[in-house]
């Protein structure tokens, strides 16, 4: 990806240098920039987005049809040439580009009933889906109207085009494209947050991309960075483990707080009536496993918002946690 | 209360006997058991109360106004004499034959209110309520309109009734009458109930009776008995205390279950620098308060179904603690 | 298994017959039997194998060495007609006889380093285990000395026998050889049980048997029966799931409970800039996968008692959760 | 309180204006001033204190007891005259010099025997303190021997002049002498922060000073600032109310999330018998207090460590809720 260019610059530029810098913004329609070229100068990055997108939706039928029929296909292997470098990359973060058989086969299907049904591509902003959350935005966009589907497409555009812009300029006023995924683990035996557990977060699903980060929590119980930081999240499932058998299995013996009022009294004794000897000592036969509850914690979950702030806690003793979507 | 009859004893009674029995079922109307004795032999209690109510409903309007119209007013210290055994039991219990000179005047001008709106006496089934929701409740039928208020004052009739005869027969089916509210602590530092934690029920609001139960839990970390059952749950607010201080203040130090496969790796260091030396004596200075957290846990509520099941658990550490309402 | 005997006939049985009948009890080892019913008459069945477990224990040494050999090595599939009926039912049950070639190497490795170092077979009580944690065992105990592995073998052996005595003998004081898995699911949104919530419950492990267990919660937000009763508990990792995003997804929607006395004020506003309309728009851009945070809710936990009761409630909205080992 | 001074300005100052500006830093005692003149320049303000303590260890022993000796009886209301404005602000501030009789008479029964004991007064850092952990600290205190109790008079003496000196001087590294206090209300039926909660905190106790903060959460469900903040947490018990039942009450219906893959399947039915028409009817009558659990839900904790940060978040449906000691 080239250098960031700032919006100083693209301001000052003659029209064909705007036109040259941020053609390819809007996939094979350099005249988006060349229409939003006029309306410099551009206060932020968000206003020069919303520039570009009036430009499409002021242009006249023919061209934003023309905008939506350059797109490529999805996970079609044998244009690849045709692709702008864009394209390329953003197909080729997800594995658009090396799907096995089976896969090439169901897009392939999909590609072909779409065009079909609405005689242009399925577009889609491949950066803010998993392959599960794109297969099945596809089938259920398959039931749409053509109507729909066509402000559908110039809404995906758009969110291309703008993660795209926030990429390639550097300025004021950037409209928030990323989203946040954190975590904070809380250790409820000592009080304090859990230094040294290691996390796991992984995408699962049907078609998932299987680990995407490791991390041991820091002193602050939080991973330093956060899990996903700085780009969109990918709609999908996702899974985050936390090895708390083994952080557990390193603490000291904890001497629960004592309050100096504590009374002068004796403390009821337990009455459940003690095991006989024979059962006892068959209770003390060594167990196979330790005597440990949890040991790898997994919480499941989905991400929604690719532009959301997602963090995930776990408040967690040995026997139980809790966990929940906080902000 | 006198003891129990039988139910197969009353289907088998002369008409009279039956209405001397369950007479004062009905305030100052034994011409509701007369009308009832008719319906015999009921199989259950619950069709007993059924058959009254049908009786109840069947008779001419004059009777059921005369029926509304017999009941006593709430909190009327000078009427004492004309209060069937039931009523004077039943309002004693709240304590309304002991108000202060301030309530017995709130409590005057709303009869006095009511009485003047509707032309009848407030009536409402005391043993499901606290003298907080009696006024809450008496304040809101005030903006009743008349028919709702009769439809209600059946209603309430009813309920009086049904404890009555659950008080009063012994049989099969029997109407649910009583609630129950009960806890359960478990004591996530060592994953086992809590046992030996005092636990205190106090009835709060304005003008609440205080303190309603006291325990200390058992080895199943619940009370035993249950905190109240028997007997319906009064409408109103009540606070769960758990001495847990105490409680943690007792137990040994825990070792944190140990995972037979931990591996031989060096735990991560904790980056946080250390305090100089000076602030490491001033920090050491010793703290007027021990050094936990939680000490007594409230736990505050309230209760809107006086046949409901309320279990109210406490799943707690020294630093932290989860409640809900159960089942 | 044949059908029960009572105590009371094998109280009365002349020897021989008491011999018939429990001779297996102890693999290849009637001379227990024998010894055990010079005691009789037992009054309850725990009594039985004390008097049992007396007879190997005051046995010569040389006896008592037999009794150990005589017991089968774990996964070994050439020996098959060596093994009384219920070793074969036992090992089958955890499919020791279905052995990959890989495991069935491996068995044969630990037998073979077993014998080598010990002298007699590696005993287990199999009904008690895994696969994974029986190789947990023999890994750790084939660091043992003699002394500490023969009290152990003896101790698995009284295991076996408690087990097997509970299935053949019907009578009163049974030893409480069965544990219990339940769980509990609160819908926290609704405050009540959480019904028709689909739950499954699976070993996991590298050499775990799969799902164990699927159902239902009733109206109380409880399976009926508990996931597994009736028998020990394996030892071993296992994973609960519940399917509560599809559980939410049939929920009506929930008006927050009102209180009556709310007071009539402002609320105050939310104080968060609006987006602009192209944010706005491109926000509401339709996700791939619906809103939904929590679907399927993974609860992963080790097994270490197989005597014990576990419950492992869930309490749960679409957006957290609160698990923990209850009793 | 003075308008701050900077350390460059004291560290260019001749001794005797240094000393005219530090004085009162120590409690009738300006000779330590003068002695840590010596030592500029001071690199921190914390270095700066390090050096009064140094000179103050390094006194001769009758001027180290005579500082001591010049401290002021806590409570004690005849000698205002001489107390520095210092001791008169902090006293002050927690009502020290507004004793009640009773109160009054306990002080000056403790200060006695402390004198009595240790021929030197009780010297504690009020400002860390509430009136109730000063009491528990007196009687505790009196029970050393008189070694620790000068050791302790001096590491209080240097919580007191670090105080100071973080009020006096302006300057690069203060020592941390500030607490905070904050919460969080995380709303679990709808997955976000909770905004618009009445929040308020009280200490409590036995001469608690009642009502310190209230606050309603903003839209990131937290207080803005803080609830306490840039000075010490009193030593002490405090309780957080949350108005959570007036913020439900005014919360729209929550349609739980939709999942998109929800099968088309029949729910299973909730099974149990529904309640006859009578008992229906007598169930629907109009409950006297809304059908709500959870009104104010308060958490009560103690504050141990004046300069820690407590964070104290609350995770809440109107059914249930968590809360922990977070950081």
């Amino acid at each position: 990806m080239p250098a960031p260019l700032t919006l100083d610059r693209l301001n000052a530029l003659p029209a064909a240098g705007f036109v040259a810098a941020l053609g390819e913004v809007f996939e094979h329609a350099p005249w988006v920039a060349e229409a939003a070229a006029a309306g410099r100068p551009y206060a932020t990055v968000a206003a020069l987005h919303d520039g570009m997108m009036q430009a499409v939706r002021q242009a006249a039928p023919e061209r934003r049809s023309g905008l939506i029929a350059g797109h490529p296909e999805l996970g079609s292997r044998v244009r690849r040439a045709e692709l702008t470098g864009h394209s390329q990359a953003e197909q080729g973060a997800l594995g658009l580009d090396r799907l096995s058989a089976a896969e090439f086969e169901r897009f392939a299907r999909l590609n072909a009933a779409y065009r079909e049904k609405f005689g242009f591509p399925f577009i889609v902003c491949v950066r803010r889906h998993t392959r599960d959350s794109i297969l099945v935005q596809f089938e259920r966009r398959l039931g749409h109207d053509i109507a729909a589907e066509r402000e559908q497409a110039l809404a995906e555009i758009g969110l291309i085009a703008r993660l795209r812009l926030v990429g390639l300029v550097e300025g004021p006023g950037k409209p928030a494209t990323a989203g946040r995924l954190s975590t904070h683990v809380l250790d409820m035996l000592a009080g304090r947050p859990a230094a040294g557990v290691k996390i796991a977060l992984h995408e699962i699903g049907s078609s998932a991309r299987g680990l995407l980060a490791e991390a041991v929590s820091n002193a602050d119980g939080r991973t330093d960075p956060p899990l996903i930081a700085g780009e969109p999240l990918r709609i999908g499932t996702y899974e985050l483990t936390f090895d708390v058998g083994e952080y557990f299995s390193r603490q000291p013996a904890q001497t629960p707080p004592r309050h100096p009022e504590v009374r002068a009294q004796r403390a009821p004794e337990d009455e459940r009536p003690g095991p006989s000897p024979v059962e006892d000592r068959l209770r003390r036969a060594p167990q196979g496993d330790g005597s440990g509850f949890l040991d790898v914690v997994p919480i499941r979950f989905a991400i929604a918002e690719p532009e959301g702030h997602y963090h995930v806690p776990l408040l967690v003793t040995p026997w139980g946690y809790t966990t929940y979507r906080g902000s």
